[in-house]
């Protein structure tokens, strides 16, 4: 039987566990993007924000390839393509990585895939992959989250070694909706209540029910945090790179401002998926990579869009 | 018949109209702690923070007393005191400037009467008071709104000639849910559609149905500001006064701060509530005063407090 290291929702009781796994894996390995202190905050903080990797004409080419693909999947059916409940206006489309010229091009950006090596500390692939456009006026709160918790219960992901690569594609205020943050927060694992039920990925996707951590796990961990959350705002283009036990969530957003973002997990070749831990079957490939698995070779992004313009 | 100035629910059409009330009253007619600069600000946008007016302690007598009369009000029966769905913990009590001998004095404050009355260029009076505890995690999203288009339809207020002054005793951070402002919204009345149906307002203070603007007026708004939408942040003891018809909406709150203040509508006395515009009848008195309007005489708040400590 295999031992779990972060037990969750296997009981009514909620639990707050030291994390014994490290946060940057072999560290000095990989040379990148990322300095001394980019490292060193990543590890304190369990995110990275970086606002110097794309030039101004190439987020707008990220912009407007975002648009066109969400535009083209209009009337598709597909479980990888989210529409919201009223229209048939395309809001999210799951697994670009694999189906799209660009964002395939895009998840192998060689300085993002450089900095999730240095990070992880190994090669690494695209455990889910997805770009999101959200309206103005509309955007719902999401609750406070560790993607692991999921990933680990429902999808067998073994340890916390995968980091969530944001690109923000649009400009971030305090006031439409960010994307909150406790630092240091991915050095605890909080163990949730509750078990989960079958296909539970199907509502979990519009409004996360299980895996919730309690209100005094979050107090203590906000507490450890110095009493401080962080928001990622800042200019179209900035990349957040967040650990995957981060505890993260968002308010709403009824700016008149949408959000639209690129989205990438990256997880360690060493810690692929394994059976869930939880007592759910396994979840689509869409969400949780499975098949054929192999290292990805860094490229550049964006030569060929460049030399037709 | 009266001519409606400001119509609102009379059809299924918005309009942006153009506000022909002045926004301060008779400038210069009274003196006061409010500055040139102030005045021209809260003019200019529609709202203006003041950090201040009251000392720590002051700010922490308070936020003592308005703990002391929501523990008291346990388990009484009332219009004026609500309480939280689940629970019978209370949320807020309203009329606290008629009930409660502390708050009908801070009410009263000088501070805080004089500046009402700059900006109203005359005697005013208290149209609604109340004060409010929400805890943290579960704060609800407010939508945008002006406070004039319900007063106005509702309540049968004239004019935009009434501002809210929000005392808040609790730290406001971007990411505990702290009212947002459009700035310089004020100079527009946006006529909302939709009908409003009897008894409108046992629903509305949960969630506002009516009197919603539309997403293009709002946009226009946003633009007419220049794209910024302010947020009250600060420390506890800051006094937030706004314009009655300032748009004003909240965030949810899923951060673990509780947030709590205290809530003053300032109405010109020449500016007292008539028949409703709208084709419902009237509210109760704890929402919209009519009874025993008089004049308020500015008095010190805390001297009592003071000498007994």
């Amino acid at each position: 039987m295999r031992t779990d290291f972060y037990p969750s929702r296997v009981g009514s009781n909620a639990k707050l566990m030291k994390r014994e796994d490290p946060v940057i894996h072999n560290r000095g390995k990989f040379d990148g993007p990322l300095n001394a202190s980019d490292l060193d905050s990543y590890e304190d903080n369990g995110f990275l924000m970086l606002d110097d990797v794309f030039s101004e004409d190439e987020v707008d080419i990220m912009a407007d390839q975002l648009k066109q693909t969400l535009e083209n999947a209009k009337g598709e059916k597909s479980d990888t393509v989210v529409t919201e409940p009223e229209g048939d206006e395309v809001r999210s489309i799951f697994e670009v990585h694999k189906n799209n010229d660009f964002f395939s091009r895009l998840a192998s950006n060689e300085h993002i895939v450089k900095a999730a090596r240095q990070l992880l500390g190994s090669d690494v692939y695209i455990n889910q992959s997805r770009i999101n456009f959200k309206p103005g006026f509309s955007g719902k709160e999401f609750y406070w989250h560790s993607d692991f918790e999921t990933w680990h219960v429902e999808d067998g992901m073994p340890k916390p070694r995968a980091v969530s690569c944001s690109i923000i594609l649009t400009d971030n205020y305090e006031y439409n909706g960010p994307l909150m943050l406790v630092p240091g927060s991915h050095q605890w694992f909080v163990s949730c209540p509750g078990e989960t039920p079958e296909n539970n990925y199907e509502q979990s996707l519009q409004k996360q029910e299980l895996g919730i951590p309690d209100q005094e796990s979050l107090t203590q961990l906000f507490e450890k945090a110095g009493k401080r959350i962080e928001t990622a705002t800042g200019k179209a283009g900035m990349v957040l790179f967040f650990e995957s036990n981060t505890m993260h969530g968002s308010s709403g957003n009824i700016s008149p401002l949408p959000r639209s973002n690129a989205f990438f997990v990256f997880n360690s070749i060493e810690n692929q998926l394994e059976e869930p831990f939880g007592n759910a079957s396994k979840r689509p490939e869409f969400l949780a990579n499975r098949e054929g698995i192999k290292p990805i070779e860094p490229q550049p992004t964006f030569d060929k869009e460049k030399a037709t313009t």
